[in-house]
């Protein structure tokens, strides 16, 4: 029989490992401290010799690292692993550019997470524009709504949210908000044919950052989109505009961010992602009016269930089928 | 000219008080430090003397008290007062059977505030389903995500809300969580016939509870809705529940719901209105998952500038038509 390799946490899906691989393939925990004995035990005679796909968590990194050149190169050596079903919609602890040299797959859970991390998208708009967040804190310091100014909050109704990037995630929070409704603009390297009518695209990322009264980030982490949203894009939007990041917290230059907090060219930024997690600028906890969650994104057992299921999925169509339905975009378009 | 009063705050609409009232009527305003001082401004050669109509906000209570029947009595007595246009939603700071009694009608501002406040509800149903204020709290303490258990959080995704009183806030919050889709049910105590028929109404207030995983509270503050939620509705719900209020704080029974935190039989609650604002209960701070507000329900400028204009065309509309088109419901049905 097949054997598989559960890479990382699985908190959920237990039974379902049991109904998608019982009587298809063995399957075997990672369970190495750290990386060198990881790397011994995919050798010949190690623990997980014979291992032909993975399921890939990011909790994994703990013990062994990131998914780099070093991991992939030693993963290909063994001659059998030739599929990384990773959990979770960004994938960017995969060095997938070295997957693709050493002819590894790699799939990722898109639909799955789409609820989840817009709904948090939607929380951080709501928070910012109406100053809850700074509200709460208020309240539990014990002085009631003494720092809220209902001048500086505002309605969605009617505003402008500009979405960067409209993947699954970034089409989500469009009708999340359209119930306001708020006018809703978007900007993809490509017009995205199946949007709705009321969510516009505008041509370029200036005419996008230009009309937005609130910027939502949704484009995914790669080396051209690091610092993606800096200060000539955020000094093209209104005074007093937002910004929104449930993505990742390398696309936007955070000094440019915090500057433009600073001298009040933005009232507010809502983040549920920074670029060195969990590290967070301590600098960004002096704006109250500011919305800032640990990585939340897909943080609801609904998810991280669909999530497991979906990644335990692509591993099963490829040990029946050959391929998984979720390969990464990157891989999908050599093919 | 006529002679109207403004009773408490004016803040975003002083442009528009100009354009409504000039040539019209003669604006005093209330500047009464304490009661006894603005029951003598009413009696003849007072400096309230000879209004018609009184445009009236929740601030004046913190000189002047709330209207209650002394004061109603005083208005009555002028024998030319004969309006009062209260700014806001909610008019139980002003005794309307005394009112009726004299035949001073009042008027509030209902549609004013549907959005401002749905939104606040629709922000705490986020935050007590997906923990959002807890985690917000745990990244400002510095601990990033310790304390949040995915497996304490949902998707509002096919979770069920349920709305306590399907008023123009009430339907409002129907269609913002329709959007995700929430399944929402409702009762009232009238079927709502014009209500869209995703939203369904449930023949009494105990089925209401019982198939609610969300109750959102959306009744006046009468005399006969004071503790309408109580020990026996709560215990009704289902275990791991969540109550979300951001009608009036005593349509609640609060120590009833402190018991069902403390039991776990709710799982949260999402307070904006507490029983004797601004003092807020010590023992609601001490449950994390709480997501607690200081009244941020109309607290925006839109909305207040909205309020403020309404409440002063009910008054302008008396001058010149005899009537404002906001008449309180209790005086409507007995035309």
């Amino acid at each position: 029989m097949a054997r598989i390799m559960i890479c990382g946490d699985i908190v959920w899906a237990h039974e379902e490992v049991k109904a998608l691989f019982t009587g298809l393939a063995e399957v075997v925990r990672m369970n190495s401290p750290n990386r060198a004995d990881f790397l011994a035990g995919l050798k010949p005679g190690g623990k997980y010799h014979g291992t032909v796909g993975i399921y890939r968590h990011n909790s994994s990194s703990d013990y062994i690292g990131v998914f780099d050149s070093e991991i992939i190169n030693a993963l290909a050596e063994t001659g059998t692993i030739k599929w990384i079903a990773h959990n979770g919609a960004g994938y960017d602890q995969i060095d997938v550019a070295q997957c693709s040299a050493k002819g590894i797959s790699v799939s990722n859970t898109p639909g799955a997470v789409d609820d989840a991390t817009a709904t948090t998208a939607m929380y951080l708009v709501l928070s910012c524009l109406r100053h809850y967040s700074k509200a709460e804190r208020s309240l539990y310091a014990g002085t009631w709504k003494t720092p809220i100014s209902s001048g500086d909050t505002h309605d969605l109704t009617g505003r402008t949210l500009g979405i960067l990037g409209l993947g699954g995630i970034g089409l989500r929070l469009a009708h999340l908000v359209h119930a306001f409704p708020m006018r809703v603009i978007y900007y993809s390297r490509h017009k995205v044919l199946d949007a709705p009518e009321w969510c516009k695209y505008v041509g370029s990322m200036e005419e996008l950052f230009k009309q937005s009264d609130v910027l939502s980030v949704h484009v995914p982490l790669r080396e051209e989109t690091v610092h993606l949203v800096g200060e000539k894009q955020i000094r093209v939007m209104k005074r007093g505009s937002i910004i929104v990041n449930t993505a990742r917290g390398k696309v936007i230059d955070e000094e440019a961010l915090i500057r433009a907090l600073e001298d009040g060219h933005l009232s507010s930024v809502g983040l549920d992602v920074f670029p060195n997690e969990p590290s967070v600028n301590p600098r960004l906890l002096e704006f109250p009016q500011n919305a800032l969650l640990p990585h939340m994104g897909t943080e609801n057992q609904d998810s991280q269930r669909h999530m497991e299921v979906r990644a335990l999925t692509n591993l099963k169509d490829f040990l029946r089928e050959g391929k998984g339905k979720d390969l990464v975009p990157e891989m999908r378009s050599k093919l």
